[in-house]
């Protein structure tokens, strides 16, 4: 990933986020850095509490140059994270293994990005109602108008993050293994074994009336589809929808 | 999740590893956490460089009641891992989506898990050839036999990180929505979308003689299986395999 183009749009590459490892692999413009986030449900959040480093996998969504995810308002995570603390947020999906003819070689094929900023908590009920809509909207386009409103319970219950990208930086490897010259003549298989996230069948809720089919806002969610796919089309749908 | 035995082997629960938030969904036991660990290869690692948390996702493997990862050498985070500080290995598998009918009771099924310990660098050139070998023979078993031995210069150029679990915690969600009573009647679509990361065909490199196939040491990745049952049941051909 060596094509970084100097013009286009991105983000200010520091000591945080300059990819130091295999560094031709790293991007910092948003198109590469938001096609890989929005390609993704699943994100880890790095933060620290009293000097111990936590990981805590949750969903998440993109809004421009902003990050924003939910939890409870009891929870630790969150309640460390309205803070302001510095948190890194870490999208990555693993496309395949990757097979080489010495150990050394062997390798993963990814894409991953790490974003950086400060969280910070929606305390304001009206932006928080939004949120909720948008994150749900955000995955299933068009759901909310078929559900009840948020009740201010549930509102007050909830706890919406969120952090704008101070800095962040993409990182991908593609392609078949690449070996010492020395080692092609080697009798093993060499190669890739493609990895996906897809969708299956969806499994209707015991208590769901009988014969009632998922509606369009489950549209891109079609069994044998990959996720990635999957949500990069219906984050396209979202109205703010960027590059 | 709230069949925790007390009888079970298992870590310790201190403030850092209990889990907080609904935790019903809470498990400490071995066999609980182990089970998650042994299905994954990504994990994400949480470190705190100057201050600054960073979530790096790495390939990783477990012995016992440690877990190793590797990198280069040269690599920031290996070198500050390497003073032992405090890191977060975190598992998670996105299991499916769960569509409720109130935007408050959506979720996602999902098992992770939080491993809690701190970072040693294995310096030993024969422990580190071990570990090298064992990394290669966790995901594909008796493959290492069809490969030249790393070079001198291969192991030096290899970093090999590794913590006991000091703390862990297991957590997942399963199952079909659970909506407040007096939702149940909306018309809405309530259920499961599953998901699953799954194989795909094998794609030969490009310099690999006609007709050679995947060999025994690739036979758990069958195209359109389900990679976390591959990686148990190669996690399982360990000959320090334990539950």
């Amino acid at each position: 990933m060596s094509d970084r183009t100097a013009a286009a749009p991105g983000f200010p590459i520091t000591h945080r986020n300059r990819v130091r490892r295999l560094h031709e692999r790293g991007r910092y413009d948003t198109a590469a850095i938001y096609a890989i986030l929005d390609a993704a449900m699943l994100c880890h959040l790095a933060y620290v509490i009293d000097g111990q480093p936590y990981a805590t996998p949750t969903a998440f969504w993109r809004e421009g140059d902003r990050l924003y995810w939910h939890g409870s308002s009891a929870s630790r995570m969150l309640r460390a994270q309205s803070e302001g603390i510095p948190v890194c947020l870490t999208v990555a999906h693993l496309d395949g293994l990757v097979l080489a003819r010495s150990a050394f070689h062997h390798a993963v094929n990814y894409r991953s990005v790490m974003a950086f900023g400060r969280a910070r908590r929606i305390e304001d009920p009206a932006e928080k109602l939004r949120a909720m809509t948008a994150f749900v909207e955000r995955f299933f386009p068009g759901r909310t108008a078929a559900l009840r409103p948020p009740t201010t319970q549930e509102v007050k219950a909830t706890a919406i993050l969120g952090m704008r990208i101070e800095q962040a930086s993409a990182k991908r490897r593609i392609g078949p293994p690449v070996d010492d010259e020395a080692d092609y003549v080697a009798a093993v298989w060499a190669g890739v074994i493609p990895l996906a996230t897809v969708v299956g069948e969806p499994s209707p809720c015991p208590r769901l009336p009988e014969g009632m089919a998922p509606g369009p806002d489950l549209a891109a969610y079609a069994p044998g589809r990959r996720l990635d796919a999957a949500l990069a089309k219906n984050r396209a749908m979202m109205p703010d929808a960027e590059p």
